[in-house]
Order: C-alpha cells, then structure tokens, then sequence
C-alpha cells in the first residue's frame, strides 16, 4: 500500500523484527486506534515505532491527519495540538513498553503470537483495512486459521434467558455437528452456551477475549476457558495482563464478526453488545441473521429489530444458519412441514363425502349425497372406498363414521 | 360483466327476488363453488337458480367448463357426464330449498341478510371475483362495513399456547385502540384471544364463521358469541342451522383475508389453517405480517417460515401493525429502544478515562494516562468532569470510582 505518505508498506512476515514491533504497538496503542491503523498500514509497524520513539511522525500521516480533521471543521492549530496530545500519549505508554518480556511473559503464559503473515494468520482479517490487530494471541491447542475459514460466530446476551441459553448451545452444537467452527466472546449467557454446545461435540470453538489471554473474566468461567484452550482456542490483541474495558469490548466485536463467515445474533436486547458484533458484520459483508424469540420478551427486541429492518435473515435452525453460511445448495435447510394425515391422501370429493357422514346415526346415500352437494352415483362409489379404508361403516340406517376409525375429526 | 357466456350480468341491488335467489343459492352450491360461483358471475343469482330448476345450463357456462375440462385432459363425454353430476347434485338440494322459510327462520335468530349492492356490503369482497359469497347472515349490532373499513384479521392456531393468546389479545386490544377493527374466526386459542381483546376496548370485533350465524361452535364459546353480537358482529356465508365441515372452515378463510386490510399471524404449526388464511391475504394483495415466538415452539414455526419466505412481515407489536395497514407515514411505530444511561452522555474520551479508574485503591492521573492511552492534560480535565458528575473521587493516593456514585460498571 502507497498512497502517498511517503512510505511504501514494507512486505509482510514474521521477523522478529516485525513481531517486536508489533507486541510493541499492542502495548502503545489501543485496538482498533485509527491514527495507529494508519500508520501502521503506510509505513508497516517497525517504521511506526521507530517515529513514536522519535515523536517525530511520517508527514504524510500528519497531512492525512489534518485533512480529516478540517473536514471536522478543526483548526490548525488545535488540529497539531491534537495530534501532539495523541503521540505524547503513545511515547508515554513506550517509555514502559518491553517487548522483549511481553513475548517470555506470553510464552509462559502457554500463549504464542501470530501476526500478519504466519501461516495460521486468518486472511479474512485482512477485511479488516486499518482496522486489522497488530498481532494476536493465541492459548490452545486447534489452528485459528483452520477453525475459522468455515465457521459462524454466535452471539447474545451476557443476561441470556434460559431460551436464549438453550438456542445458543442448539446452535453450537448442531453448527460443529455440520462442520462449521463457533466463534464467540467469553461472556456469561450466549457465549459461553455457544461454547459448551461446540465442546460437547467434541469440535472446536474460538473465544476472542477483550483482555489479556491469560485473563479468565468473567473467573467464573475458569473451567470453561480450560475447555476452550484444550479443544480450541482463546484469542486476544491485548497484551497479556490487561484487563478488560468496556471500549476493549467494543472493538474486540470486529474480530469476532471479521473472523467468522457469518454472525448470528441469539439473544439481544436493543441496547446489547451484540448489535454492535452484528453491525460489523454487516459492515464487513458477512451475512448476518437472528433468532426470532418471544415478542413479549425484551432480550428478543434486538433479534426482531434486525430482521424488521431487513438487515439480518430470520433463522430459526442450526440448519437453516448453515444453510446461509455454506456453499449454495450444498446444505439445504429442510423445510419444515407437519404429518400427512391419512386423511391428505383422499381426493376433494371423498372428502366432502367423509364430511356429510354422521358421527353417531347412521344416514342414507341421498342424504349424505345433498349434505355433501354431491350426486349419488359418487357418493356411493366414495363410501365404498371409505369403507374399505376403515373410515366408514355400514349400520341398519345407512353410513356413519367407524368409531376408533380413521376419521379424526379434530 | 359479458364474457361471451350469452347472459350479461344484471344490474346489482337488493330487489326481493334478488335476495331470494341469493338465500337459495346459499343452499344449493357450497360457498366457493368454481362452476356456481361462474354462473353467478356470468347470469346473475335469479337466471343461475332458474338454470339449475330447469337442469339446463346457459350455453356459455357449458363451453367455460368444456375448455377447463379440456386443459385437464379430459374426454368429451366424460367432462358432459362430469356436468350432468353437478347439475344433479344441485337439483337434489334445490328439490327441498325453501327461500321464504329461511328468511323466516334468519328473522327469529336475529339475523340480517346482506347481499352485494346493500348499503351495509363491504365492497372489498368483491375482490374475491367470482368466489364472492352469494349474500351474508349477520348477527350483531355494528355495521359490517363500517366494522371492515379500516380493520385488521388476527389469526391463528386454535391449540395456541398461554403465548399465543396473551399476544393476540394484546393485538386485538392495541388494534382497537388505535381505531382498527378486528377480524377473526369463532375458534378456541388465537380467535377468541383476538376478539376478547377487542371487546375488552369496547370495540366492534367480527367473527365469521364457518357455520350458520345460529351455531355456536364450538359451544363453549356461547358466552363470547354473545358478547361478539352485543359490541360487534357474527358473519356467516352458509344457511341457518348449517353445522362447521373441515372444507368449510378452508373457503370461510378467503372471507377473513378479504375483509380485512391486513392479516396478522400470530401463532401458527406448519400445517394450521390459519396459513391458509395467509394464502387468501397474499393473493388478494393484502398485507400480510406475522408474530414470530420461541423457536423451540411448533405453533410459531408456520410464522418463522412466513417470515422467512418473504411472504409476512415480521411484526411484535401491536403500533407496527398499525402502521402496516396504515396510512403511509400516519401512524409510525415508535422504535424499540433502550433506556438511556447517564454513561451515554459521556464523550468517547472521558469514557476511555473512566474505564482507566480503578474501583477501589486510588492511582495517580500519569498511570491513568498511560492506562486509558491519553495525554496527561486530557486525563486532568476530565477526572475534574467526571468527578462533578459524581463518577469518580480523590483519595490520598489519587482517583478512584466513587462508590455507589454514577459509573455502574455492570
């Protein structure tokens, strides 16, 4: 990438050079910072910490960052200010910055890094532009880039009823069963039922945290992050020992949606976090649905707004989800449909016979014949069949229904 | 209308031998008769009666049923002896109709006889063509087009859960409050949840049936009918004393779709009959919405794939079907939105601040800096902000939450 700022984007790949600097930036900047995504996508990220430690940065970005403010009506002044305060605020974060113990403090953590480049580097984060982590990582024993490149990322509620608990561990479960990775946060609620529905048939499932991945919150999902770790993985852009924060949140939802080929939205109030994941998935281009709930249920009021608005598909199956994630006409939803009846299987006309028939007294073929507004030749030739099939019966005063018989009138 | 069938229809109004004709008719044929309801269309009630007593069909009716027949590949002779059997089937009926007698016994039930033409006929069935009913029984004080004009049909399955008949009685309530009245059959489960919400409002609500006007089906329903004629309507299409058949209940449908200006389903198994409702709705080009509900309950699966086909919107209160049916830009739903907490009102960096404030032990504003990623002036502005807004206070150590004050960090 060129477009300008005078740098050319250096070939990506994992040197250690490269991971130095970009353990370094997960340390300096926020997740998701937008100055820092441009910086680093113009100049890569050695050359970005290069100038941070300089204070000195590429004019490019100083141009770009000035254009984009005026459009804010900012002036230049203020505008330089501005942009003073945002390095001042990295240089003093880099002044405590340590790669080199991040990296041993990951590695004792069980964790290893992957950045742009690394072969179990998901591609599809690429989506992500500017926006894209500077590096990841990773506790657990599956490959991020294998359990992602087919996979559905479920999300929710963290206050989940138990109908929305019991969809999410549905969909879990019934999504690995068809070959589809689950992707999720690590929250109470849907995700960890997302979660617990992939662990119980033994697939794998990605929890993309918004703290360090040797953090366990909320720790009462200890044992449950222990599970992930040994069938999947935990994912994170954090540093290890970060804790998380509401904004850390927020754009830790752009992985998950980034990461998987579609998002489903199980249970969501209309002030949910998940409307936020489902927002980046439709930003991204991925397909989006939701789970219809009960409509005098306030956590359902997100999943029906979706839809509503056209914006994602109303799924109410596992099947019918992997029906929209997969390859088209590979995995065909089945219609849902009722029992045929025995009663489907006779003609219009005998039907309207069986109808005319009395329950209880029996009643002669003319009568049955202007009940049914039929002539007496059919209804004679009905009744025979009628009888043959068990729904009728022959009594001293005609024809009624055969008690017990074939003929349910409910 | 002169389709070449050699009759021109007469001139539409309530004349006597009009009306007679009509009551006839009811007796005859069943409602939604194809070749009836042709020969209606084509020769007028009183000529259509006159064909039948003399067993010889207008010249016209007779080369229609020929190509029909014809597109279905039948013989010439077979589709002739097919035509003789329903001529019969109507002279076997007509053999003991008697006009006079049932208007006589509509009188002492109360009721009143419709037909098209009368001030009282909503002209919307017209829509219906050639399955338009013969005339209609009324039994009620309201005024049936005056009822229909702006009014919703609710439908849906008669084994409803506690779900499906809280949600349709809030429909039927809302509908009325905001002036639409309410549409539906006499059935147990969503259609008497409809009405009873109506009638809760002291709206008119009208029930069509698939019976004669006089029946109460089923029985338990007696006390409801009452209240029903008293606030609104019963409707029927068949004859005093006609008893409900299966194929009855199907052709009373097309009656509640064309009544109403929209259909809502509001619980419905894949094979209820309330779909076929919906049919009728989509094919007369009225709107058609449906409630969606848990998607472990069968009763609403037949909404979800209403929804999922395009074929129903997906509607959860009562204001969203009002401003369906509505006029355009008239009545708006509000939307659904959460409450509004005072975090909100924070800018994005002040939040960022707060998030860096930690709950108990207090902490200088450098290390806040450095954790929230702002520069140290920033930092101080705010912690002052937020510390008049009651979300964070000095302690001899620094900046800490202020317990029990403003930042729940839930």
């Amino acid at each position: 990438m060129n477009d300008g700022t005078g740098a050319g984007a250096p070939a990506e790949g994992g040197t250690m050079n490269d991971r130095l600097a970009r353990v370094t930036l997960m340390r300096l900047a926020e997740p998701d910072d937008a100055v820092m995504g441009r910086l680093v996508a113009a100049c890569g990220p050695e050359a970005a910490v290069a100038q941070v430690r300089e204070g000195r940065l590429d004019p490019g970005i100083v141009r770009w960052f000035e254009s984009v403010r005026h459009r804010s009506a900012a002036g230049p002044g203020e505008t330089a200010e501005r942009l003073g305060r945002i390095l001042a605020a990295w240089r003093a974060r880099l002044a405590e910055a340590d790669p080199v113990r991040d990296l041993a403090e990951g590695e004792r953590a069980g964790a290893r890094l992957i950045v742009p480049g690394d072969s179990e580097w998901p591609t599809q984060l690429d989506d992500l532009g500017e926006s894209r982590p500077y590096a990841l990582w990773l506790r657990g024993e599956a490959n991020l880039r294998f359990s992602c490149v087919r996979s559905v990322a479920i999300v929710g509620s963290r206050a989940a009823t138990p109908y929305g608990t019991h969809v999410a561990a549905e969909f879990g479960a019934g999504l690995s069963e068809r070959g589809h990775g689950v992707v999720s946060g690590g929250a109470y609620g849907v995700d960890g039922a997302a979660h617990r529905g992939a662990l119980a048939c033994d697939a794998p499932t990605v929890a993309v945290l918004a703290c360090g991945a040797d953090i366990t919150y909320p720790s009462a999902h200890h044992d449950l992050f222990a599970a992930v770790r040994g069938q999947g993985l935990l994912v994170s852009e954090c540093p290890m020992g970060v804790r998380p924060t509401r904004p850390r949140f927020l754009v830790r939802n752009r992985l998950i949606a980034a990461l998987a080929r579609g998002t489903v939205v199980v249970e969501a109030a209309v002030r949910s976090g998940a409307l936020n994941t489902a927002g980046h998935a439709a930003a991204l281009n991925r397909l989006l649905a939701a789970v219809p709930g009960p409509v005098t249920s306030d956590t359902s009021a997100g999943c029906h707004r979706l839809i509503r608005q056209g914006m994602a598909a109303c799924v109410t199956t596992p099947a019918e989800m992997a029906e929209l994630v997969g390859v088209i006409g590979d995995e065909l939803a089945p219609e849902p449909r009722g029992p045929v009846v025995p009663r489907d299987l006779l003609g219009p006309q005998t039907r309207r016979v069986l109808e005319a028939v009395p329950a209880r007294t029996g009643t002669g073929p003319a009568t049955i014949a202007v009940a049914a507004g039929v002539d007496i030749e059919t209804v004679l030739s009905c009744l025979g069949a009628l009888a043959a099939a068990g729904y009728v019966e022959r009594v001293p005063r005609g024809w009624r229904l055969r008690p017990g018989g074939s003929a349910d009138r409910t």
